[in-house]
């Protein structure tokens, strides 16, 4: 454990030094984490076995990648756990499964392993970045969302969880926010210049307040509409990374997409990316070679109108998954070294009898 | 009134300036205008209906407009209404809804609100912007539409005036365009240089004469792939407002939008705008601040294959409008001015429980 | 025929020198293509029947169009048609069918037609890119599909050969490629820098290595992604003619269009063409005035999951087929000389009635 502390150390040296990770340092941690105390909907802790069951470890293996599995954490509900200031709800519940899911990550990462985190809804995060910061205090966020969720627990409207776990990660607004009964082991571990939002479109008015008196770099629906997708991953890049490299979190909702694309989720807003700009951005932020982290969150099976719907969402899921560990659109997925050659030249026996 | 009159004339009179108009200045007036009669199919009539259903004036409301509503105009159809030149259906009709309408929109404007019409078909812009015209005779007219509308009655093969209304608007063709029985009212009030269409794929080979020999500036859809939205709309601000601001008028029919999106329309040509590229169009008018009048038309709740096309349609419309008029994907549609403070700091009273 | 021949020699010579096929030169030869045996799924024989039905004659003829109709081509299966090496499906009804569409795809061109071949599946370029350059020998071919189909019958997993018609017709493989039965007629007519295709979205280890090693250009839907479609297109008549002018040989697989518009053919990949990027294509090609020959291959009507799905993938070939020879989304399709002027001065005789 020693070991694999200091390797993980290494990696995110190298990685805040200025080096790439090399291609073949892919090992990836699969981490399943049915959070689903983070907002009100049922059917978002299937989330996970959704996933695997539309192929995400046989899709990473055929990729080349080592795949350790994790399983799926038991997160368990805290029992009496009433709202928080009447309003926010299960928080020791929530701030528990992060604890936990902190833990493991935070190991995962620590083991040499790029990690996968799998939802379960957006607090989730809350552990994942937490974790990944333990080992790689340098990291770079990559927040792919239709919403902002970055509401404090004193701004929210709707007291759900999934919406705030940026106010708790952000080291500039912990005057702003309150402590959670289940948050005390939570520490603030990323600055406002340490995330780029990509895909926003529904956006608080308190979320906006913070995204601008913080100075945080977002690039909304309307700005991809604007730039175009590929001027948008060129700055986030360089937001970042401009000075030097260092490890990225991509932290993926699901519902950035647009609904026609992921109708199988919670909190659908018209209008998001298309598949080709999904799979650009992981394309992207893999062959920066530096990502380290990855939350695919939000895929919730019970709310797709038909399996069809679901089985779109999930493989959607999949699909950015596997972009962000090598799956390409042009080839080169595997290596291949020279063209076979004929080896008889006169293989064309039965040519006669076709010739007119 | 004349104080009325007076206030529009000065609102208009600033824009001719080159001031923008306040923000503040949302005061909307709704007009329902079911004009059916500019085409042959049914329906289309029960369009003020479904955007008010839809929750346009909700909409408006939530984004602090003041909407004053109008309701909707009461066009009956005049008597032995019979085709002009054996092929123009129901010229009497149209003419006299046009009157009614032009006259109720000149009131609104004079009023001091924006004047938002909601069709029926795109006949109406007869009466909106002739209405418009007569308080802000320097408007430019936004035209977004997968067709260009401006057949005159001797050009047109269908005979529906839905598709003549810029013809009869149109200074410079005026000995092109016979008089219509029903049209003595009508004065032409806008040159080829005060239009920009936005969206055109179906134009008749008289129409694109008139584009190419008036000089009238259009981006096609081909345009719109080839410059991409966000240079369409600088373009397009450039030709109206390069040397000076002026009130807007935005005639938006729901057929410029794709068929997948906007299936309930009476002539849905395929390759439409997407989504996003809607919502855009529609924050960069706002954002010129000199938006002053709306259409919107061709919203046709039985052309639907079912209740959930023609809601997709309808809220589609009200989209439009309500990003008209400062609906944002980006958050700031409200005023925020503080981010609220924890009061005690100490409201974790219930931690230890769940710590580990 | 001797005539013919030297006239389209002319005509190829033209290319060859620089100068434009002029507009009026539109006289098109149809060729129906059913063959199905480069691949394994039933029905894309039917392709020629479902896109006449979808009124392809009727569209090129309404475009001022000669449309020569040569029927539907009789492929016969070969006998004994055994797998070569064990692998290859159906080389000798592949390769005799071929034989038979070159010959009469270079007897069109020579005829002074342009050619359309309608397929079909995407073995049969093997014919009508062999007939075309036996009367043009300096075609360049813009290949637009999903898939590179440049295996070679060693490299290929299918065995299908309509996953392989670019290696046989490439001059630097053909020491990799075997002689199969069936196919000695065929040679070589195409150099590596003669090609560009648009629209890979799923090419295997060894396709991308030829794609790589043999320097052929092509553009991904991750190129079309970054560089728009505008650019692509741009980039692509560099390619193509940036030196002089040639005769291009366009061969349009449906399944380079995202599933949701083409469902009907037989290997899908998410993520493709969107109808306007599709239509700005063949719009550019049509632009170049050097146009010669159209494959539109794959559409299979047994593969729709309804008729509504078939209609809208048939419909789709034939928008694209149309565009090329002409249609616009601009108008401008038919000449329009003068607006007809009102004859009478005084037709608004019924005018009083409806004044107000």
């Amino acid at each position: 454990m020693a070991l694999c502390r200091s390797f993980a150390r290494l990696l995110c040296k190298q990685a805040d030094a200025g080096l790439q990770l090399t291609k073949q340092a892919h090992s990836v941690a699969l981490v399943g984490a049915p959070l689903s105390r983070g907002q009100k909907r049922r059917g978002v802790d299937h989330g996970p076995a959704t996933l695997r069951a539309a192929g995400l470890v046989e899709r990473l293996a055929g990729l080349g990648c080592q795949v350790y599995d994790f399983g799926d954490l038991n997160f368990t509900q805290v029992p009496n756990d009433e709202l928080y200031n009447n309003l926010i709800l299960y928080p020791r519940s929530v701030g528990l499964a992060s604890q936990v899911l902190a833990d493991t990550v935070s190991r995962a990462v620590a083991a040499g392993h790029s990690c996968v985190t799998i939802g379960g809804d957006h607090s989730l995060a809350l552990g994942s970045v937490s974790g990944h910061a333990q080992q790689c205090p340098h990291l770079g966020v990559i927040w792919v969302d239709a919403h902002a969720d970055i509401n404090t627990p004193l701004t929210t409207q709707s007291g759900s969880l999934h919406g705030q776990p940026l106010s708790f990660l952000l080291r500039e607004l912990q005057d702003k926010v309150p402590q959670l009964p289940g948050f005390s082991w939570l520490k603030p571990c990323l600055s406002a210049s340490d995330i780029v939002y990509i895909g926003l479109r529904d956006v608080d008015p308190a979320e906006y307040y913070i995204l601008k008196n913080y100075d945080i770099q977002y690039f909304s629906m309307r700005d991809i509409d604007c730039l175009g997708i590929q001027k948008v991953m060129e700055r986030t890049f360089e937001q970042l990374m401009g000075r030097r490299q260092r490890p990225i979190h991509l932290s993926f909702d699901i519902d950035a997409f647009d609904p026609s694309l992921a109708p199988a989720t919670g909190t659908p807003v018209l209008g998001g990316l298309t598949y080709r700009e999904g799979m650009y951005i992981a394309e992207e932020i893999h062959n920066t070679g530096m990502l380290s982290a990855v939350d695919m969150v939000e895929v919730n099976p019970l709310l797709g109108a038909s399996q069809e719907e679901v089985n779109a969402t999930a493989s959607l899921a999949v699909d950015v998954i596997a972009t962000c560990f090598g799956q390409t659109r042009e080839g080169a997925h595997t290596a291949f070294d020279e063209l076979p050659t004929p080896s008889s030249p006169d293989e064309s026996d039965s040519e006669e009898q076709v010739r007119i």
